[in-house]
């Protein structure tokens, strides 16, 4: 159990995918008393695919939380990885928080923060394996905790990731209720959302448009895993 | 097919749940070639459980869309069912549109501009019966379709409604590729998503909770359904 009000922090930067937080978001949220707050090194308003998330705070302005979460995206290879001030910022709050939790590529972002050393994590599928070069472990699972560490899969993962820290925090029962409250009874209406189950074709369409930036994003991730003290 | 580029507007009022449209608006805007815009009758920004978002247009400065979503959440009944100049701009859209649609209790605005009449459609499960007062059929599917009409459930049944809304405009293909980048294989923690197979206690839990406020909800939307032209 977490004391009351449990004080979570979602850090966005440039280039977030906005589900990875706003799907949490809504579970958290949906508790009847958290703090739940969108927090960024500037503060200024981030637009993620269209969508202008504005009242963003600082995150020097916050003094500590129970939960930090990191988001995924292509920002975190483009900018956050090797943004020094936002890597010292959620050290800062790890250090002091309860739990460390990303969602998507955001394990990227905690192993750049030197957090992930020897610890399973999950990633997005098409990213996992760049997780070693922080050290940690790639976990295929949808939601992976090891130790304090609790990290979600691919985007929508962020949902059961959230729902999964809930019952945790609080308790199953709480946690059961908001998925009722939230309808989250999924019904995809395609078998396509694991790498392995999509049919052959999707997934090297996939492939194909991913490898597009694979490289680029690799040498964003050697360079940040060299920045890390040995 | 709808020709591209596809024009998807979300239309937002104060108390929408944000899931319900960032949920979709995920897969939209995972589309190559798609305009997806966020809108509400005065176009500055609404907060929704925290969430700030800004830069949104003003209603009657789109001309015209190809998908008009309406997502639900307390703002339904509180605010957009009696909000004349909200309704009649979601007239206007969905009169040119080639898809009308809503997540959750969005359906009930639907409704309320008079577009259900004798039409099938979902709605967040608490508040299904609600859409008979508008001359509407409640259908328990998670995504439901009549005509040019497509429903999705609650909250996150959005993200079924707009993969399955893409398979439909543009190719299955299509939705399945999205549905990978999103890693959308869902695994729920619980089998606590839809009201029938919630456990019982759970169930009664949310139910209690929800009866405080349907006594003020079913007014609203009897009296919105009163002021329909017969």
């Amino acid at each position: 159990m977490v004391e009351n009000p449990i004080r979570i922090v979602f850090v966005l930067f440039p280039g977030v995918t906005q589900l990875d937080f706003t799907g949490p978001h809504q579970v958290f949220s949906s508790l009847p008393n958290a703090e739940v707050r969108l927090a960024s090194v500037t503060g200024e308003p981030i637009e993620s695919q269209g969508i202008v998330f504005g009242g963003l705070r600082r995150l020097a302005e916050i003094q500590a939380c129970d939960v930090i979460c990191v988001p995924g995206g292509s920002g975190t290879t483009d900018n956050a990885i090797a943004d020094a001030e936002l890597l010292a910022q959620i050290r800062r709050l790890a250090a002091e928080a309860r739990y460390v939790t990303s969602v998507c590529t955001g394990s990227l972002v905690l192993g750049a923060a030197g957090l992930l050393r020897g610890k399973r994590a999950a990633c997005h599928w098409a990213w996992r394996d760049l997780l070693t070069l922080f050290g940690a472990i790639p976990d295929p699972g949808r939601v992976v905790s090891d130790g304090n560490i609790v990290t979600g899969g691919g985007v929508t993962a962020g949902i059961d990731f959230a729902l999964t820290l809930v019952s945790e925090m609080v308790s199953p029962k709480t946690a059961q209720s908001i998925q009722l409250q939230l309808e989250y009874a999924p019904a995809p209406p395609f078998e396509a959302g694991d790498p392995e189950r999509a049919p052959r074709d999707i997934r090297d369409a996939v492939d194909r448009r991913l490898d597009t930036v694979a490289a680029r994003r690799r040498a964003a991730v050697e360079a940040a895993a060299a920045r890390l003290p040995g």
